[in-house]
């Protein structure tokens, strides 16, 4: 076997341990809280069905190929939980050093690329990541919505902040993003989310 | 809400139960099984990495496309052991209804592309279907060796079982086939794989 694919192997085997990095969203059977690797690939085929969404037209393919890599970094830091303002502060540092070792671990030109990739989703360098991102923020809110609103009840949260997240839909997909306020809408009516924020 | 993006929609809710499909490797960790989600997200990065080591050249994107969409079928059907003789033989059939229905809950044009890119993979029609199921079969192999052989003892797997169904890397990506056969001879080595058929 060649130092390249010795290499390649290397990065696929470290890459499994995604599959064990828990998200805070349930599967839509509430069974189970669905872990980065999952996610990952559902996003990937939801940018494919969505892409005629974009705000922009988009090549599809690079925004699955975003998608598949994004999460990568929290092999090493763990999911980021977006409601959490001390974790979401130390985050770039934390996924940048995760990046390194990572992508570090393949050929130097693939180890590029890789990180490429990852930069361009995080800095919404292009349509192409603008539109994940939109992707990336409206999975979640479905995976809430249509589990009656379980993570928001669990962890007491409040429309404004989902409504700030989703904020970040409109840049990449505005139609999406008019369906993600009408989502958060139902669910405060339904009691999913708190109306009222309580002084925070 | 157009009757289009809702459609869309159905089928991206639908397709979240393919994460509760259970193969028969174990994570790397060895914690549980991967379920077929979280497969497709790791087969479709290894094509990434691996593309150079096609028979061919590739599209790498679009072997990644085939493999996202690969397994979707098991969310009917379950996923066929791939040493289940009696599954494996009305498997074909039992994947086509599957295949209709569930593409068939995405707008025409998007049921057809979709349904394209399975039936792409399963005749092996192009270098990148080729290519993927090469990606595809030799992934559970890295499963199995690296957990110690773990669901090949479990099941009493016998080295010409899995030496068939690595044969059907080598049209895809020689390179990784002789990879393949290297592992079949080290785990034979470490009692993890039967030598001898016992009569079978």
């Amino acid at each position: 076997m060649t130092e390249r694919l010795s290499q390649q192997l290397a990065f696929i085997l470290e890459i499994d341990r995604l599959k064990s990095v828990c998200r805070r969203s349930y599967l839509l059977d509430g069974a189970r809280l669905e872990n980065s690797a999952e996610h990952s690939w559902h996003v990937a085929l939801m940018a494919l069905v969505l892409a005629e969404h974009a705000a922009e037209p988009v090549d599809a393919t690079r925004a699955m190929k975003l998608l598949l890599v994004h999460d990568l970094v929290e092999i090493d830091c763990g999911d980021t939980y977006c409601y959490d303002a001390v974790a979401v502060a130390s985050q770039p540092e934390r996924e940048a050093r995760a990046a390194a070792r990572l992508f570090g671990l393949l050929p130097p030109d693939q180890a590029a690329e890789l990180a490429g990739l990852w930069h361009e989703f995080e800095a919404r360098a292009t349509p192409e990541a603008r539109f994940a991102h939109a992707v990336d923020r409206l999975m979640p809110m479905l995976h809430n919505y249509h589990t009656g609103g379980r993570a928001w009840v669990e962890h007491d949260v409040h429309q404004d902040q989902v409504l700030r997240r989703a904020a970040g839909i409109a840049d990449g997909a505005p139609e999406l993003y008019e369906y993600a306020q009408q989502l958060v809408a139902s669910a405060v009516e339904q009691g999913w989310l708190r109306a009222e924020d309580g002084g925070r």
